[in-house]
């Protein structure tokens, strides 16, 4: 099937390249009678948009207008339509290196299968088509909360620098977070990570890192065995998002050198009900929700686009060439993953939530 | 939707509990045509089935028996169904310690989802469901292979000890990897590993490591971008394999550390086609594949089943208890995981190839 | 997607072909909690089984039993797998004919599609399969009469008599139905009816008729718009039944002659409730059940094996003979078709039920 | 699942109310390479649209913008977004009985499913939203004009009137019909349609009618047996459009009443290959697609919305009213519906070729 329609019951389409008309999603499935905003929606967007000292110099309001399915302030359970139109676009820099393939882009991958290509801006792989997801995901967000479940997420680590969270509630961690230009909740870290995105571009060059997403206060149950659990619809969900190498639920890989001894969460009675003393599992096992705070973790790749020079091929005359890639990027897309991660967590449970029934057709 | 389905175009469904009568699995949408055989599909499970010096003494010989689908040696096009009985049944361990949740396990998150449990060696939870997906698998490989597309895989860590294939082609990885008691292709690795499962075993404990898969030579332009790229599906299949918490994609957590000119991969002309120098993607770009060969790793936890005592609750009591898990159990489950992580990537691998228009209806 | 899977939220998939080793099917999504038997089960199939003064001769005992998803009784919320062998396989009569493509069967048509075909019995295109369908069915049964939901079938028409139900309620409908040797709850209807069967079968020939469901007590609130309405689904599942050429809900192609005043079902309170004084409709406005009893009424068409000679081509010879269709075969397939039709609405009411929340996911 | 989208790998996904901001739609799995020009759309839009002698006065131009998935005027195969603005809207009228359910409508459904509803001009369930449909239809039509097949339908029947299309070709039929105010190609019917209908709006009333539409020179072996077959596809797509209450597959109900000798199509050599003398069958065997021509009709129910006095229910004050309908209708809505069941009938076909492996990836 093709791929542009993410979920089940709560069920999101996105559409658009980034040098088009506009950038959309189509949000079927969403409860009735949920107090619907565009202001609500505008300001996940915001945490997304370029700008700031660090990142790409496109200028986007990402002014989201909804042009269905809410009447009166509310949903209908009808589809929610939604559009960006796109305003700051100049393909002019594309247009010189349209021959050639940008090394770590999308832009052979899309001509191998599709045997043509939007080569303004990257097109349908740009990272702008994330808006979107985005917007789907305040919407789904505002479901969550009205049920007591919160998505936060930062960055764990960027170029090598790693941050700690110790002692931090969930609140402090977003809080602070949000406070960052990097999103990044431990200060001497932050201080270092900026560090390590200057010194890349100066270099012309980029740099990567680790989003990490907390699910707090989820239900227990959520997931469906065995293909369907919830950790595979988290890995299926963060793995879509741009420059996702890697995701890990928990512990990780850290538990792949753990003995069972070390990683088997102890079961204990906290508050009168079935809890666990430690989070290895970080809030999963079988692929069920265990009531744990969820913990989710994506590896990010360094932004393909450097403005060093790379060794790259001009398919239309079949020759190796140098290319030198133009246009305005981020040296590192991790804070600006950071809501775009959170966005496609809070789509899974919101589906998941539905799918165990927790969750209403009309609120 | 429920989760005992997996793919699209090509659409396998599982069923069967451990302690039940049989585990079994329905294959649809398999192209007309092709020759199947008990033998093909008893020779990936022979590679999947208990026993073994460091494996669970379940004696299972895991006989598959082909239903449906199947006539004069060749497919019809309408669905294998697969069945393989429940011989050594030994429920008594199981029996003492029903009402405790066994850390690790999914014993509480399923009585939490379905309010009921089988708690007969796992029920739906154990490893033994695996068998239904490495007997699809097995068919999967046929079809891959009638269109040049291998798929190997072996233990790229166990306990801490990884292994190198530096300098091997992938048809000596997956030799010695056969080869080797824990399908480690390196022999060095391999007995510091086997050290430290007996080490392990000895403790009443256990350990874990990192099954890596390869696709060897698959086409390039799989994969359905935006949320149904090629990474994403082999994430979700790879994460919904039991006991995994992390999945990575080529170089994965390690991308988040380098920087983009280090990461991309240059884009060259290779035997007059375009190719990568490099692989640090994967053979997965923008979400679709590159033409290179396909890298997947999976994080495998240590087996949660350990004979020390540990910490848990007695649910028809509420209280605390200790519990004592008795049964047979691997005290490693890496290297039989490898035929089940390669399973579910074959999987992917053919959906995704009919879903581009590689594979015909009928062969 | 291939087509051996139906439902979304309660799925059944089936598999196996009428002179194979056996016929079986898988529900997913099942809630838990749920008694099941296999006498439950074997009560539905024992409707539909062979047999009879009126059917075919073909003598199954269509013994059902049930391998996983059920464990002391009750439903796991895992796949419930059920199977039935076939015993009384008699395939001399098709391999006569086995190069010949019988006129009105779907020989030809799996040939197209498949590149090959299983020619013993029709293969999976035989009505056998729906067994396996009815015995799904039958869960769904259990599940609607634990919420007030009956289905009830019978047949409305055969061989051009049409039956009349006036002044009849739901229960007395379906007892006088099942009393009757082809299902018709109008005595003096049944007995035409039968001389037209009998006359048929005399001739070597068929005949057609239409049967009716009615579902009994349905919440209204089910279906989802716009392309999932709850009548576009009923069609869907109903116009899928072997030899099935229409379907009507409500007044159907009646109401393409009505005027719109005649039409209109007037809204009135009835018993403190908004209610419908007419059922035009079949109890379903713009795709969602508005409370009032849904009814489909299914066009049969005469069963396309008789012993008259018929025209058609030998594929190997590429020329025209002549077919002289042997095997066991009803005359008349109405009264068998009245159980799979049930069953067909039963899992359609049942999926859109879970779908609008109606069912808990343990029961 | 929630019912917006429609199709497996050619998926259209549909939003917007009456009275709402705009209606429009995503068509993702579109193939790359296709020409596509809003004018190409606007053809098929044109022929949907208010207005004319025998239609609704709402005026809307209908005008069609494509604002994502086309690139240099050819489909890029990422989604392509078309937005249509709602222009005349005046929602007064509806004001006015926004508390009374009007008869024959979704209103109670709506209002019973979700809770809440969008009372301005049928909101969601409006036929203002098959203008999506058509507009998504006519990149299903120009897909198969590519592949050779072409989708034709007419008005068969009209307030009891049926016309003749004996003797006519596919072509003849489709012109006459496009010439004809109330697309019948029989003008001596059309007369006696006409008159009908001019009968109804005098009484304040309305008519129902037939809708057939042909498909013409399909290949063999489209459909999934034993679910997803083609006839059952059919019938659901079509049975989701609004007003619809049937759907018959070539001889349809008639065939219910025919003996197997009279309905059964002979098979013999045609132009040196295999094909059928007569066309009871309507194309389709055993749910796939026999080579010919494939023929559906839908029973259209008449129009709801009448201004005759009828009696409903106020469900603010839950008293019996009596409710006169006002705002701009047809008297008879099966001319308008003719283009909608064509692109709900392309639709589905595209799909099965797309699924039958006949459509590549980029053309």
């Amino acid at each position: 099937m093709p791929g542009n329609t993410f979920g089940h019951i709560f069920r999101v389409t996105t559409w658009g390249e980034s040098h088009g008309r506009a950038v959309g999603c189509v949000v079927d499935g969403c409860p009735a009678g949920l107090e619907i905003s565009e202001n609500a929606i505008q300001k996940e967007l915001d945490r997304r948009k370029p700008g700031g000292r660090l990142a790409s110099k496109r200028k986007e309001s990402d002014r989201v207008e909804i042009l269905s399915g809410v009447f009166n302030g509310k949903s209908l359970g009808t589809p929610v339509s939604m559009l960006i139109w796109n305003r700051d676009v100049d393909s002019r820099p594309y247009e010189e290196i349209k021959d050639l393939f940008r090394p770590g882009h999308a832009d052979f991958t899309y001509w191998a299968k599709f045997g043509i290509r939007d080569w303004r801006g990257g097109g349908r792989a740009s990272g702008r088509e994330t808006a979107a997801r985005v917007a789907a995901g305040a919407i789904a967000k505002l479901i969550l909360s009205r049920f007591g479940v919160e998505i936060g997420g930062f960055a764990r680590e960027i170029g090598g620098i790693a941050c700690s969270t110790d002692g931090m509630s969930f609140e402090e961690i977003v809080d602070r977070a949000e406070k960052s230009d990097i999103r990044c909740p431990d200060e001497e870290a932050a201080r270092l990570m900026e560090e390590k995105i200057l010194e890349a571009r100066r270099d012309g060059d980029s740099v990567g890192g680790v989003v990490e997403v907390i699910v707090k206060n989820p239900p227990a149950g959520l997931g469906e065995p065995v293909f369907g659990k919830l950790d595979a619809h988290l890995a299926f969900a963060v793995m879509g998002v741009p420059a996702v190498k890697g995701v890990e639920i928990g512990a990780g890989f850290k538990a792949s050198r753990m003995r069972g001894s070390e990683h088997n969460d102890p079961i204990v009675i906290k508050n009168g009900r079935i809890g666990f003393e430690s989070n290895n599992a970080g809030g999963i096992l079988g692929g069920i929700s265990n009531g744990e705070n969820i913990i989710v973790k994506a590896a990010i790749k360094p932004t393909p686009s450097i403005s060093k020079p790379q060794r790259t091929v001009n398919y239309r005359k079949m020759v190796e060439e140098e290319i030198i890639v133009k246009g305005r990027h981020d040296p590192c897309i991790v804070p600006r993953a950071v809501p775009v991660v959170e966005a496609m967590v809070s789509l899974v449970i919101v589906d998941a939530m539905m799918m165990q029934g927790l969750i209403p057709r009309f609120l």
